[in-house]
C-alpha cells in the first residue's frame, strides 16, 4: 500500500453479547467522522463466534476466515459464550485463530487514564498513566493452544515457545511505536521488555534477541523488567512506563490489570498487528450479564477504531486518515473530560447515549 | 510430631543484602517472646545464596541443604545479587532449590492490609484487604527451570507441567487454610482456583483436579477465576477474595502484585510448606540499593517468622505456638497502628528502630 486510497473495505464481526451492541454503536459514529475526512469505510458484516458455533457447528468457517483476511482491516466487537465450547472444554474464540493463522504477532494494548474517568490508584500521578502493552500474540505459552496433553490423568503438559524470527519483529515494533509516541504524544522514548530472565531459558533468549534488536534504535531507551517486579509497579509507579513488549501470557495478564487501573475494560482497546492484517477489537469479552440491555461502554471498541483509523494511515493510505483517528480519540476524550459517565463508572449513559455524546463531538447528530 | 515440645531447632539463613539485616533484627524480637511463652528456638546459622556462591563456589552445599533439611523449620532471609549469577546466566537462588528438593509445594503469601500502612488504591474498603496467595511452587512453569531449551539460536522451549498429585496436595492445603481462617479470622471460607482452563490444557487438567478435591470440602465455597480477570480484579475489589491456589509463575505474579496494594514488599510474608519441611521467608528480595544501610524494612520477616511459629503450632507442637505466633502479628500491627512509619512508606523508622518498637509491644527491651 504506497498511493493514498480514499476507501477502505471493513470486515465487521460483531460476534457474540455485547459485542454487537458496541459495534453498532462503533459503526454508527465511525460513518460520520469518515464522511467529514473525505473517507469511505466499506463494511462487510461476517459472522462468527460462540453463537455462529452453536447455529452452525463452526465458529468461522473457511469462507468467512477468507472474506476476513481480504479486508483492508477487521474490526471485531467480542466472542465467547458460557457454556457454549468446544468438545475439550475450551473456549470458543476464532479471535485467537485470526492472530495465529494471520500471524497478528503485536497485540498492541494501550493503557491511557482518559481525562474524567476514575483511576484506581489513590496516588494522583495515576491521571498521567499512557503505556502500551505489547503482547506477543501468536506464540509464547499460546503456542500450546490445542497441543497441551494429559498423560494418563496424572499429569499435563503445555510447552512454551519463543522464537527468535518473532521477538525480533516484536522488537522493532516496540522500538517503532515508543519513537512515534515521543513525536506525536511527548512520551518519552522507552521500551522495557518484561520477562522472567532468571529462572527460564526462553526468556533469557529473548531478552538477548530484543537487546540485539535494541542496538538497531539508539534514540529509544532500551530496558528490561522481571513480571513479578512489573506486576508490583503496574500498582506503585504504572506511570513510569511506556512500551512494554512482552509474551503473550504475560501480556494477557499485565493488559488486564492495566484495564483495572484506568475504569476497566470498558476503556481498554486493542490492536493485534501482523505483516499486511490486523484485527481491531476492546479488551473485554461478551458479557453475558448485560448483554442485551444496552448499557454496555463502548468506549474501548470506539478506540480500538481509532486505532484501526491511525493503523490504515500509517501504512500508507494516507494522512487524513490518521487525521480521522485523532479526532476520534479526542472526540472520546472530550465526552468525558465534560462529564460522560457509563454504568462501569458509576454512571448512567448507555451505549447509544455514548456514541451520540462522540458523534456530537465530531458534529454529527444521530 | 504428636507431642508438644517446647524447644525448636531453627535452620537460619539470612542469605544476601538486606537478608542479614532483617535476619538480625527478627532473631532479635524473637528471642524474647520465645522465653515470655516459655518456649525455646535454638537458632543455627547456615551459608547460602549469591556470595556463598562468589567465595565458595557453591551457592549452597550439600552439608548445608542436609543440616536445614535437619532442622524444625527454616527462616531465610533473600538471596541473590545482580552480578553474581550461575554460569547459564540465571539466579543464584538456593531458595528456589529448597522448594523443589523438599517438595514445598505450598507457597502461602498472606496480602494484609496492616492497620495504618497506606495501600494503594483509592477505595476505602482496601484497608479490609486480606487474602492468601496460594502458589503452588514445586512445578507448574517451573518445572523447566534448568531444562529449557534453545534450538540453533532460533527457538526456545519451556514446558510447563501440572501433576495431578501436588494439585490435590495444594487443593487440600487450600481448603484447610480457609477453614482455619474462617475460625480464626472470621474470613469467609472461599477458595478461588486462579487459572487459564479457556485456552490450556494444563489448567483445565488442574481444575478439574481442583474441583474433585472440593467436593471433599463442602463446609468451604470453591469457585474458579480467569488469571486475566483475577489480576483485573486484584485492583477493582481485591477484599472480596480469601485463598488463592494457583500456578507457579501467576502466583508469582499475584503476589507480587498484591504486596504492591497493601504497601510493597517490605510488608509480604510467606511460607513455602511441604510435607514435614517449611521455609519461612519474607517475598522480597536482596535490595542491592540500600542494603548495608540499615533501612530494610523487617516487617515482613517478622510476619514471616510469626507464621514460622504457628505452623509449628498446627502441627503439634502446642497451642503456646500459635499463641506466640498471634501476639507477634499483633506487635507489628499495634506498632504501625500507633504510627511507625518505615522509610518504603515515606517514615523515618530504620531495621532496628522497627525491631525496638514490636519488641516493646511484647514487653521487652532492646
Ligand atoms: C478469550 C481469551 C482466550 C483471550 C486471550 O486470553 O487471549 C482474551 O482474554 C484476550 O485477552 O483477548
Ligand atoms: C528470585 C526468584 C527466582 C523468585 C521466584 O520467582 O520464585 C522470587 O521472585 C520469589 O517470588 O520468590
Amino acid at each position: 500500500m504506497a498511493v493514498s486510497r480514499n476507501a477502505m473495505h471493513i470486515a465487521l464481526m460483531p460476534g457474540d453479547g455485547i459485542g454487537t451492541e458496541v459495534t453498532e454503536a462503533c459503526v454508527a459514529v465511525l460513518q460520520p467522522l469518515a464522511r467529514r475526512h473525505g473517507l469511505g469505510l466499506d463494511f462487510e458484516m461476517l459472522r462468527a463466534g460462540a453463537i455462529a458455533y452453536r447455529d452452525t457447528g463452526s465458529a468461522m468457517d473457511e469462507a468467512t476466515f477468507g472474506r476476513a483476511r481480504a479486508a483492508d482491516a477487521i474490526l471485531l466487537g467480542a466472542m465467547g459464550w458460557p457454556g457454549i465450547r468446544y468438545p475439550d472444554g475450551t473456549e470458543i474464540a476464532p479471535q485467537l485463530d485470526l492472530r495465529f493463522r494471520l500471524g497478528l504477532y503485536a497485540g498492541v494494548r494501550p493503557i491511557r487514564a482518559l481525562p474524567g474517568v476514575p483511576v484506581a490508584l489513590a496516588d494522583p500521578r495515576a491521571a498521567g498513566i499512557d503505556m502500551v502493552i505489547l503482547r506477543e500474540s501468536t506464540e509464547g505459552l499460546f503456542a500450546a493452544r490445542g497441543k497441551g496433553e494429559v498423560i494418563e490423568d496424572r499429569e499435563a503438559r503445555d510447552t512454551m515457545v519463543i522464537t527468535r524470527a518473532t521477538t525480533e519483529r516484536l522488537s522493532h515494533f516496540a522500538f517503532d511505536l515508543a519513537r512515534r509516541r515521543a513525536a506525536k504524544r511527548g512520551r518519552r522514548g522507552l521500551v522495557t521488555l518484561v520477562d522472567k530472565a532468571n529462572v527460564f531459558t526462553g526468556f533469557a533468549f529473548m531478552r538477548k534477541v530484543f537487546h540485539e534488536v535494541a542496538a538497531h534504535h539508539p534514540d529509544v531507551t532500551a530496558a528490561h523488567h522481571y513480571i513479578d517486579a512489573m506486576a508490583l509497579d503496574m500498582v506503585r509507579r504504572p506511570w513510569d512506563f511506556d512500551v512494554l513488549p512482552t509474551e503473550n501470557m504475560f501480556g494477557d495478564i499485565l493488559s488486564d490489570l492495566g484495564a483495572g487501573l484506568i475504569g476497566g475494560m470498558g476503556f481498554a482497546p486493542s490492536a493485534d498487528i501482523g505483516d499486511g492484517h490486523a484485527v481491531f477489537q476492546p479488551s473485554h469479552g461478551t458479557a453475558p450479564d448485560i448483554a442485551g440491555k444496552g448499557v454496555a461502554n463502548p468506549t474501548a471498541m470506539l478506540l480500538s477504531a481509532a486505532m484501526m483509523l491511525d493503523w490504515l494511515g500509517t501504512r500508507g493510505a494516507g494522512e487524513a486518515w490518521c487525521e480521522a483517528a485523532a479526532e476520534l480519540e479526542a472526540a472520546v476524550d472530550a465526552a468525558f473530560a465534560a462529564g460522560l459517565r457509563t454504568p462501569d463508572i458509576g454512571g448512567r449513559a448507555g451505549t447509544a447515549e455514548v456514541a451520540r455524546v462522540v458523534a456530537g463531538n465530531i458534529g454529527a447528530r444521530l
